[in-house]
């Protein structure tokens, strides 16, 4: 089990970081290649509204769910009514208080948030080469959402534990504000920044220029400032509000 | 098209190595995991007969080949009996001279290959974790697939346009050691394993000890010097020995 102890949650979603940003550096090696987004223009036979990207994402998910993913707590899934999984999962004992993980899914978010990224990372133009690129964008979003729920819940109830009476109350009257300020901690969130960026520029160092597309550590580093903590944050309030006693 | 230019191909095949890298790290924060391997001990339902890993490799592949990825030259699947490309593939003008890209399939070699690699990255033990970890191998030898295959075919042709007339005589008398002369370069070997092992160690140079388990950069030249180097040129030798005239 992933235990209620802020070092060991913050050590395992320190670890995650490294996955999330070789997933987009492997998306950068393609062009933007804008088709692969366009519903209806997929190309895929006897599927005439999604997009390419959509397809892949609806696809990979069905095998997923049939291997047993989103009984995992922090794999929530992006599409609904997937199947049922057709193995069963030995998960560990879980500290968490919640009846129905799904509460704290914030996929819809975290696909708005990567489809601003994407052209922030990759060249613009189209290369022909879709199936590529739509495959990587869901192995990185996959990471992005595992990293994302993982520190929503686990943090969300650690937090909760090291001072259950001022979460109480603000959970009693569904103070989002004041959940929020006990839930921040502004020089970690610095912490995870500087190291994100640094990791990028690390990660990439041993590509040469001319055989591997490079990405801007500072993306990385926006993207976690604007995205990944805040929907992490807002993921742990979600958890809070649906906790049950 | 990937061009017939020794030059460009080998920084292709270079930019592949951090994915492939990346992959073996990716795989290796999980436990050797032996239950997962053995056939009939999946928990599968309707699957009595493979292992989690084998259907993971077979549900992966069903899928990537309705998405057309084994439309491309370098994409040769590990199972047989595939579903057609559900869309088209826009592929490039080739330069390769083979009427069937799956004369050069080296699929069983890398499965036995990466096999005998696991044990050398992953922890003896089980952490329960058989899902994550058959994922990861399948991207792995996926990756891994990529890179051999393409330089089977690509470098294979390459060269054989560099003496077309060596190569020709060598082809016609079946001479797999003279082949295996015109297209061994050893100065050009022993860059790639200093490179990879080199790269080996860059990419984990962020990684925190506690954070995330790391393989050892030593590991991934040797698998590169038994398999990856070696297998390459026995694929460059089936492509020339099937090149059509």
């Amino acid at each position: 089990m992933i235990n209620p102890d802020l070092d060991e949650i913050a050590r395992h979603l320190e670890g995650l970081e490294e996955t999330i940003i070789a997933r987009l550096i492997d998306r950068a090696q393609f062009r933007r290649n804008l088709p692969a987004y366009q519903p209806g223009k997929s190309g895929f036979k006897g599927e005439p509204a999604l997009s390419l990207f959509s397809l892949r994402l609806k696809y990979q998910e069905e095998m997923d769910a049939c291997f047993g993913r989103f009984e995992v707590p922090e794999e929530r899934p992006f599409n609904r009514d997937l199947p049922e999984a057709r193995r069963t999962v030995k998960l560990p004992d879980s500290c968490l208080k919640i009846a129905n993980y799904n509460r704290v899914n914030l996929t819809d978010k975290i696909l708005n948030s990567y489809n601003d990224l994407v052209p922030k990372i990759c060249q613009t133009g189209d290369d022909g080469q879709y199936g590529s690129s739509v495959e990587h964008d869901v192995y990185a979003i996959q990471a992005i959402s595992r990293r994302l729920h993982c520190g929503a819940l686990y943090v969300g109830e650690t937090k909760y534990l090291g001072d259950p009476s001022s979460f109480k109350k603000a959970i009693a009257s569904e103070d989002t504000e004041t959940l929020n300020n006990l839930l921040t901690r502004r020089e970690v969130e610095k912490r995870i920044l500087e190291r994100v960026e640094k990791k990028a520029g690390i990660l990439q160092a041993a590509a040469r220029a001319d055989t591997r597309i490079t990405i801007e550590p500072d993306v990385v580093r926006g993207y976690y400032a604007r995205h990944i903590i805040p929907l992490t944050k807002k993921g742990e309030i979600l958890y809070l509000l649906n906790r049950t006693v």
